[in-house]
């Protein structure tokens, strides 16, 4: 594994197959969002916090390829890496890997940006120390 | 149908379904959930309104019978009655109904109050208005 | 509205809020499918029956671009218009518009297959004569 | 911990959270039920694979007090104990605790049955002889 990527391991859950027998596209996304929260909490960044004073962490464009499915009793691992793309846009690069066999189940670009109460851009001081923008 | 009784159409959708092909048992509370908000609209009581001002109605106790399921394609009516319990309890008698035979889908029971920004049990106005206490 | 173009009215359901006081990210995916499958269901092609048939139709890439939120109360309409990219690849060009003010809510592009019960490619014959192969 | 209770510790991940930023009341069933499922594993009965062959696990009533709510970063665990009810009928008995202070949030109990292809109740063997038959 790639030093310094973040990445949490999980195990599919029946409730989350459906009538295909595999793990619903939109199951994925949650997958992908509980990684995202749970990598900004290792850099002392709490989504749930933040959304209560009023600072919305919100995604802007995802895009996934959906490379093979997961089943019922499958673990796998969600792995996390976040570049700064301007002063307000971030992209998260994410990976769902089976754990089994390391086959490759999704590759995600997640981009999003930070919205105040007023719905105005406006990014957490604590992302701009983690990923400071290019010079 | 009874006099009175509020009634809502809905409509498997198939992320609703499970590996067996059916809709899965915990979707049937979502369902439930959005036919008793509607009812509490059509009383001038808005559920999201009543959560953002820091009054929140909260389940206490769910009872349901699972009677038959429902699969793709299937249209489905939600009724809801409103009862009294107590001066801080209410309860909704819930009936799921298959549109194409009739055919029962569940009977539930879900008894609710409301709790302030402090967690402290408090009925809204409204609410006692609609369903008074018994004398 | 585009002629041809098939176009889905629902409604958003209470449940589908998150923390944030909006729809959540992935329920869209859900809000997309449905209507995919409603839209395929008009041209008398059952993503449900083909399922049981063993021919799975599925996604291989979604791209999502979310330009405003959703929230309690909001009506909106899901439209979809499908087109061939090449013989095994078919694109579902979606949005989301919100009733009240026609504000563009998300616009999709989802791009699917279909794999017989040996997960190979194999589009069924109504596709291929709805899209034909472009010569 | 009494002697031979199942649990499984689970964590609470931020798309379970609604408008009120707890989570939602039907996500509990889902808890519930992927407990269940764990438990059944560890006796070697596979909920999913017994799915594949016909053989449906179904709900056929729910009683589920809330006590509680859980809200992010809640640790808990779900424990549960089954019993035989009678030939065709078995409950399990669960309950929802959070972990950093053993405060109870949940307490179920889910009465099942099974039913074969032709929709007929048909316990599994091994079901039978894990809880037999009180004589």
């Amino acid at each position: 594994m790639e030093a310094g990527l973040f990445s949490l391991e999980m195990q599919v859950r029946d409730y989350e197959l459906d009538m295909q027998g595999i793990v619903n596209n939109s199951v994925y996304q949650n997958y992908l969002e509980h990684a995202r929260h749970e990598y900004l909490k290792s850099l002392a960044i709490d989504f749930a916090s933040l959304s209560r004073e009023g600072l919305n962490l919100v995604v802007i464009r995802a895009e996934l390829d959906y490379r093979a499915s997961l089943t019922s009793g499958d673990s796998f691992r969600v792995t996390v890496r976040m570049e700064r793309l301007s002063r307000l846009k971030f992209a998260f690069l994410q990976e769902i890997i089976r754990q089994a066999d390391g086959k490759p189940i999704m590759a995600a670009r997640i981009i999003g940006t930070a919205l105040n109460a007023r719905g105005r851009p406006e990014i957490p001081a604590q992302l701009d120390s983690i990923v400071p923008l290019p010079e």
